[in-house]
């Protein structure tokens, strides 16, 4: 992981430019990125880099699940992997530091970090928070120790993000005090749920409690699945393996039905909702909307831990790259003798620097993120106002995190070539794992909706003085208006005429500042747009609004996705703040702009269209994006070697220094070659017999061809 | 695979508009697709839907490649994959035909697509093209029957894209009238050869042909490796297996070193190159650069097999997500019994249309390349000019289409949420054989130089008789000029102020000479700009010109781009004109259109940067998009369905009808208690005994888990 080749000619360095001296202090920074949580994430990845944890490729699914189902046993043993429980029942009531933990699991196996997710994450966490004393003392010591491998038996074939339409059916028989579980319908069958295909002996179910008559919603039920010795289904229980997925396969995904099962009262995870002997229903929470989001909400902290997850993958990933980038060379450039290394071509650069500028980008909000949620779950901030506020801070993160996570993992994988598609080289082996990040948790798309609806409202209350066509008057004429009232900097960019002084309109694209009005103003116009054109809908008719709604449906996802990169600016820039190296801080600045612009200019159009940016202006966007491209690439190395990765974690064979050892060798070949003076003379450099015929004619080259030898 | 779903409500169909009566006539959409070779696709199909032939998902890597090996054998005796050798070998000289049935093999298992490329596109291709007549009598029957699985050893560990640099030698030696093949150091092993890994007994190998101390480049040799009884490693030869890979696991790609192995001079495949038996070396080429590409140029029919190979995965792919999405319901929409059929969310039109226009794009595209490479290959189109456009057309579309399939997988994948994750549902398994597409047979990237450097010299003949100040400033005026005065019907489309009458400005988007005249207009402007810019290169340093280039590389494979964008339009257009059926032309038309404008949405910020759209106009695009969408949306079903696949080929449960199956069952359950009055009453329509405290407040609800019930 070590390396800092020369700078690429395009690159070359003006000794009186900043970046000539500019150092980044790796150490410092790999504090900085490890965050509040440092030590956590330090002794969790003793764990990750572990041989008794990390993933074993290309077993069969059989053996991959026994391994992982043994790993996640060790660790309950010895992984201190129970901290967010209690200190009565031997954890440490620590919430944020055990997400810490937990997100670098990944870098052992997905498997397992997603496996240990569902036993202590969904299942023993259910019990902790739907459940009330009694339950903690009877059932959460079996679900810690992993004596009970559990299912969180939610989600169904037929309902996966509309958790409250679920079919699943538990209606009280007070003769019996018992309920009586039932799955109506195929599409009501279970699904997707890890420990269900083979190891779970229990499940907390999910179902639509029924008493007296009256449907009172979605509730919890804790429910025995198999004999813990014959491991088979205990009477009316039915189930199917999901069999072979794209990824994880050391989880043994499952399907459950339930044929009028008889659980006993007791089993009622009570603590939002409760049926006494005679079937009377009661909850300290009136609302059985509110009741139901209240009992849904401990599901974030599954977001907050992918987000973390999918944001330490994409760190490997371009430690994996860049590493290879920096050793590897390929067609001769500027020179007879040496080829040049992958990372000093412009278009290498291209695609990996602005992943890695985002990869620092989603690490700094994360860290922001999980510092929302140990405030929340520690009861700190306890507010609803909080809680709001983490739900939506980890339904706009997720999504980017992840599907970020994937682009980077692809585009590493293409800039390893056909190494890159080796298993021994990791990537393709997470990327499967990654896979299904991006629609399990809260699928991606359906969570930035989310996020635009608690857009909308907080505009909706900030406006809620004005009419209807007041927001709409408003908005076109800001939306008109080039040089915006509330962004007197973004008006002095707009002031330089497109033939202004491009060196100084790049200096106020680096300014923080004008950066943070283009992304926030952004983010304003598409709220305020969007949510006038849904105005009509509080007054329409169900059908009228909802037809309304999906013709908008586009147009607020995006709103979601720009606040989402606002956000990890905003993150991104209060880390910066918190950097006292001076070279560090430069280098770390350059990352931080590029992120910012390369933002901007995936939206360039919006901002033509919108009248923020001349075409002038819009061009020195993309120039600009080119000269921090060049800046950072001397960089790049320190840049990936402070996630703080080991080999034990990369294990990439490309990375072990293998590629480098093999081009030193190949060079030294031709070097020593070419000094005992043996070397064969090339024919093209000989007199040639019949120069006429010898004469390449231009037209005649098969040009497709041409790649063989001269992509550069 | 048939489903014709009601419309959403945003795309409510009005009675007069032409889209309300155009119905697409699916079995001539079926033939038209199907193109020239419809009967060889036919009887190719009827093979990779046969359960000798398809992919058995979960085997292990060992059990995979012994499955594949004997498929390959079982097709060499009877599925007719020899068409493309020679009458007098048995096969038919149909090398148009011989590709198509070729791509087909993919809907099979992609790994016996592929080593069937291995062993008869490259092995016994190589045979053919680079030997001669002893060669053929010799080595053809072995190498077409796979009595002689056969490797194809160009590739080296340090040599991938520049196969020139290649470093293992062949060294003759008239003593004995040998060459001595070597392997000078570890970066020259042969690698990621398919066949190498276990069942290959002889190899193609390419090495640098050095005699009487003059390297004459690289240069083919036929290597016996193994001995076909115990397959051991032949005396010198070593080998290593390349292992698990991220997908195409039914191949046994593998590296082998040659230690001074001795190659009998008859085993020089001398078409291109001979050396006597005193060691004069003779060619009928006397440039040793036009011989080295003559010798590779047999390459382009595995680029042009997999952009069709590529191709018919995106429809595949489409089949599941269109279908699965035509019958999947989720969270009510407008109405209080039925939840709202996915396709009918304008988010899931937006992802999954366009992908389907560019298939379609694709599709024609694919089918002008085979076309193309028939006339080639059978001598009709002989000229160096036809080769090269052949080659250059194959540059351009491969990496379009292999990374257009790679976004469309995943695409699906996502839309079918976890069912899509799932093997049993094939997404996942198409992916992951498809990765390695964009980086084999031509790095995408690399190919996409070469199309670029074409572009460049064709543009450099057109002008070369104007200096270099003359085209920059003859470029300069013109992307200065929005009324460009080669593009009349721009100027038209600009005329409109952006006040103007939106569908009036509509329509002239739809007006094939618009999208002609933006798509051309682009890559124009973009090779000229480029092509002033590099100009200096003709007269700098090799340093200076390799430094020029390099900072202009990105703009060089955006132009690439751009060009393969319009070459698919063009396809696509030509395409139309085939149709004589008036719902399917005008389906097709929308089809078309929503391709040309999704490509220019794409490149929205460059035409607003250039003054080819006003911000007006550019919104138009958008929402002429939209309009697109929902009138494409009702058609979707009849335009997959017209790929022409049974279950056979998409082997996806969930294209099963299992789903509608889930739907109609939950339906009517819910349908038949509402019937029976023994519903549960839910809660919230109860009357509150304490309305206060039933009043959620807005403020208090916690966002984030909204998604669980409204995310539409």
């Amino acid at each position: 992981m070590s390396s800092m080749p020369e700078r690429a000619d395009r690159t070359a360095v003006d000794p009186k430019a900043p970046d000539a001296t500019a150092v980044v202090d790796v150490a410092k920074l790999e504090d900085l990125l490890l965050g509040r949580w440092a030590d956590l994430r330090r002794s969790a990845r003793a764990l990750a880099g572990d041989p008794r944890f990390t993933k074993t490729e290309g077993l069969s699914m059989a053996d991959h699940r026994a391994r992982v189902l043994t790993q996640i046993k060790t660790l309950a043993a010895g992984g201190d992997v129970l901290r967010a429980f209690p200190a009565e029942f031997g954890g440490s009531d620590d919430h944020g530091g055990s997400l810490a933990r937990f997100e670098e699991l990944v870098a052992a196996d997905p498997s397992l970090q997603i496996k240990a997710g569902v036993q202590w994450g969904l299942f023993a966490s259910a019990i902790l928070h739907l459940g009330t004393a009694e339950h903690h003392r009877r059932l959460l010591p079996g679900a810690m120790s992993v004596a009970v491998p559990g299912v969180f038996a939610m989600t169904e074939t037929g309902h996966g993000s509309d958790v409250a339409s679920i079919g699943t059916t538990a209606v009280y028989d007070p003769a019996t005090q018992e309920f009586d579980l039932h799955t109506p319908f195929r599409a009501a069958w279970k699904d997707y749920l890890g420990n269900a295909g083979e190891h779970g002996t229990a499940a907390v179910v999910f179902a639509q409690l029924v008493t007296r008559g009256v449907n009172h919603g979605v509730h919890a039920f804790y429910v025995p699945l198999r004999d813990g010795e014959t491991m088979a289904f205990l009477p009316g229980i039915d189930g199917e393996d999901d069999g072979l997925k794209g990824g994880l396969n050391g989880i043994d995904n499952g399907r459950l039905r339930f044929d009028h099962v008889r659980v006993a009262r007791a089993n009622l995870l009570n603590r939002y909702g409760d049926v006494a002997a005679d079937g009377t229903y009661s909850s300290p929470i009136a609302s059985p909307g509110r009741r139901f989001f209240t009992m849904l909400s401990t599901l974030v902290q599954g977001r907050v831990s992918l987000n973390g997850a999918a944001v330490n993958v994409s760190k490997l990933a371009l430690v994996i790259a860049v590493t290879y980038g920096n050793e590897r060379r390929q067609f001769a450039g500027g020179s007879d003798t040496d080829e040049v290394v992958l990372l000093d071509y412009a278009e290498h650069q291209r695609r990996l620097l602005p992943l890695l500028a985002a990869t620092y980008a989603a690490s700094f909000a994360h860290e922001r993120l999980l510092e929302t949620f140990d405030g929340v779950f520690s009861g700190r901030d306890g507010s609803d106002e909080d809680r709001e506020d983490l739900e939506t801070l980890a339904a706009a993160l997720k999504p980017t995190s992840t599907w970020h996570a994937l682009t980077t993992l692809q585009t590493a994988r293409e800039a390893c070539g056909g190494a890159g598609f080796l298993t021994e080289n990791r990537l393709v082996s997470l990327r499967a794992d990654l896979d299904v990040f991006v629609t399990f948790e809260g699928d991606n798309t359906v969570l930035l909706q989310l996020v635009a609806k608690r857009l909308l409202a907080d505009f909706g209350r900030e406006f809620s003085g004005i009419d209807a066509g007041g927001v709409a008057r408003y908005m076109a004429n800001r939306a008109a208006d080039a040089a915006l009232h509330r962004t007197p900097l973004l008006r002095a960019v707009q002031a330089l005429s497109d033939g202004g002084n491009v060196r100084r309109s790049a200096g106020q694209l680096r300014d923080a500042q004008t950066q943070r009005e283009l992304l926030t103003d952004r983010v304003d116009t598409m709220v305020a747009l969007v949510a006038g054109a849904l105005r009509p809908a509080t007054k329409a008719s169900r059908a009228d609004a909802a037809a309304l709604f999906n013709a908008h449906q586009h147009e607020l996802i995006e709103a979601a996705r720009a606040h989402a990169d606002l956000v990890q600016w905003e993150a991104f820039t209060a880390g910066l703040a918190r950097v006292d190296d001076a070279g560090t801080r430069q280098v770390l600045t350059w990352v931080r702009d590029l992120f910012g612009l390369s933002v901007i200019e995936r939206n360039l159009a919006w901002y033509l269209i919108n009248g923020r940016l001349s075409a002038g202006r819009a061009r020195t966007v993309t120039s600009y994006i080119d000269r921090l491209l060049g800046r950072l690439r001397p960089h790049a190395q320190d840049l990936v070697d402070a996630f703080g990765y080991g080999p034990e974690h990369v294990r990439a064979t490309i990375t072990t220094g293998a590629e480098r050892e093999r081009q030193d060798e190949a060079r030294a070949h031709y070097r020593a070659e070419r000094a005992s003076g043996d070397a064969p003379v090339p024919e093209k450099s000989l007199p040639r017999a019949r120069p006429a015929l010898a004469q390449p004619s231009p037209g005649a080259r098969p040009v497709g061809t041409e790649n063989l030898t001269a992509a550069s």
